[in-house]
């Protein structure tokens, strides 16, 4: 179940043309009465903007963080586009506003794809009617929007969380271009539960922080990402803490499904570092093991070699002291005051050839600590990545 | 021509078994008559910093700036290795010392190869002698130390500057761990000219600037790096500009040479960011795109992709605005004004198929400006990099 889980919501997604394919590309989450209810959203922090976050951005702040439907398509960004890239955003949003009986600020857009091309608008003015006009509430119809947002994604990605008395549903995307603040991602999540849009927009940026920007693939961060929430308030007032617990999973839930699912891994790895001087120090020296290419590379060869882990640990501009540094891949422990360990061969050679690996590095110096999600770096990877077509 | 160019200096590379292959493995250069004359280094910024850096660090203050031979090895860094591996890179100055008839704080050492292991020592030992006993001044001699320093390099890198009245000569290795600040990567400088030492190091620091820290393979700092000059001063004064640029084309033409053997790389690029806020900011830009995974494969796939171009200009933490920013790759100019601009796709994609890109971005916001020269990222980089064997 998706996003069509919690109460008050539709959704569908339809072949409009934009993907030479022929897959779905336009996609469409929506209250059931084209009503606007509260809605909350977080950005790429890129300075390349694409069109789609400025509109979004823009539509929220004139409609006070109320929302009655996200239309989002995949195959063409939407980004790099200049003027004309605003008005097709816009006219999007105009289109589906038209359908649904609501105001064009009351409706979100997102874009996903290659940058630098105008939409195919022709495409998206036929697709928006039979869009908003198959939209259902079953699991069905939440499956299809979350395809349609599909680009190099192998599956699609959805979630539910349930608590007593709400529900919070979500879909999102996201294969490569993945780095903190945040992935080449879209995500929309869905819940019933009543909440204000300020109090809403509190806790999406909580839940972001500890999920959708605690995951690197490529370092590479895109400039479309967008996640949105809308709430519908038909389960009424809940329990605040709940809902942030409740939110916070199902955003950590997708994040993980696209680490999952990213372009070409053979790993997901959990890179943790503990001991720091600083949350904040240990976040960027796991952010520099993450993103080693050489590091990314040794994983993908089965490789315990520690001394890259190391070498980028002291060069993440953090304290660090080679001879209080340990390391290791699960239990089996590398690197111990800076040099090497004794270590079970056999035992840490199956370790390595495992799905998914745990790289904790101790710096031994504080408190500070932090954790990312990531990949390995393969040959798929590069295959995926070498062309746009 | 290399490091035996400039009168007044000897070299040598021997095979002593630290390599499992048998390849040449222990690496001199040395003064002639076994003296010690003006030294000057610089070193990796990584705070994982190898044991024989932090020798030559202290030879080179306790000696004045002052030096008779560099002894140098592969196939393993002493990095990460503890009091032990500071135990051995001094027992390497003192074995050379005594066979030279000088004072050990008057040999600089530097290591390359594998982090986390120890030298083998005794197979040092073994080699020291005849590498001292068999070191000569001609060309030959030259390019067995070039040879001795190799790790992945496909071949040894030598260069030659001559100037009225003078020489500067050296030899490099380096493939991968390559960044700004610098690669992994050792070389050896040799000149006639009489300098100060502290005029020595003024004159590297520079040259270090424009050539080994304006080039990076994959963004990876190593924990050995190392650049030393040695001065006999033979050809007596020299022209201090003509010095400083001769000093400077050899560094650039070493540089140079290590992109162009990098790992697995099929083509050599370089990044140019102009129209920046200031040249730092231009720097920052410029290796945010260098060292993009998705550009890089951009590149090997023979793609003019400017949007991930613009998008990690985006991400460079620089002033950036969309709608002036331009792209060319050579003369083909790909963006303009922040949008698609027209090309002649078939001359671009001759273009881009070459072995050399040239990748301008200007900012259109200023008039700071950099230049960095890598590579792309390829199948054959990963190979070199799954395994440590």
């Amino acid at each position: 179940m998706s996003v069509t889980a919690a109460s008050g919501f539709t959704a569908n997604g339809v072949a409009c043309g934009i993907k030479p394919s022929g897959d779905l590309d336009l996609s469409l989450v929506a209250t059931a009465d084209g009503r606007p209810v509260a809605a909350a959203a977080v950005f790429t922090q890129n300075r390349l903007t694409a069109a789609p976050v400025v509109t979004t951005a823009s539509h929220l702040a004139r409609s006070g963080g109320r929302a009655a439907a996200v239309v989002l398509n995949s195959g063409c960004a939407n980004a790099a586009t200049g003027l004309q890239g605003s008005q097709d955003a816009e006219e999007m949003t105009a289109l589906v506003a038209a359908e649904l009986g609501c105001a064009p600020d009351e409706v979100l857009v997102c874009s996903t794809g290659l940058i630098g091309y105008l939409l195919p608008m022709d495409a998206v003015r036929r697709g928006v009617a039979p869009l908003v006009a198959g939209r259902g509430d079953d699991e069905a119809a939440g499956r299809r929007a979350a395809e349609a947002i599909m680009t190099t994604d192998t599956r699609p990605k959805e979630v539910l969380v349930e608590r007593d008395g709400f529900r919070v549903g979500g879909m999102a995307k996201g294969a490569a271009m993945l780095a903190p603040n945040m992935a080449t991602m879209l995500a929309v999540l869905t819940t019933d539960a009543a909440v204000a849009p300020d109090r809403l927009t509190e806790l999406l940026r909580a839940a972001v922080a500890d999920s959708f920007n605690a995951i690197t693939v490529d370092g590479c961060t895109s400039t479309n990402d967008t996640v949105i929430v809308l709430a519908s308030g038909t389960a009424g007032d809940v329990d605040k803490r709940a809902l942030e617990t409740a939110l916070a999973e199902a955003c950590l839930d997708l994040a993980r499904q696209m680490v999952g699912d990213a372009e070409g891994h053979t790993k997901v790895v959990t890179v943790e570092v503990v001991g720091a001087l600083s949350d904040d120090e240990a976040r960027a020296g796991a952010r520099k093991v993450a993103e080693s290419q050489l590091v990314k590379c040794s994983w993908y060869g089965n490789d315990p070699y520690w001394g890259r882990v190391a070498s980028e640990l002291g060069t993440a501009g953090i304290a660090f002291e080679a001879d209080k540094l340990s390391i290791r891949y699960g239990d089996h422990v590398v690197a111990r005051g800076g040099v090497a360990a004794a270590v079970d061969e056999a035992a840490l050679a199956a370790y390595m050839a495992g799905p998914e690996l745990h790289v904790v590095a101790n710096l031994g110096i504080g408190d500070g600590r932090a954790r990312l999600l990531t990949n390995d770096l393969t040959h798929a990877y590069i295959d995926e990545n070498m062309g746009t077509s």
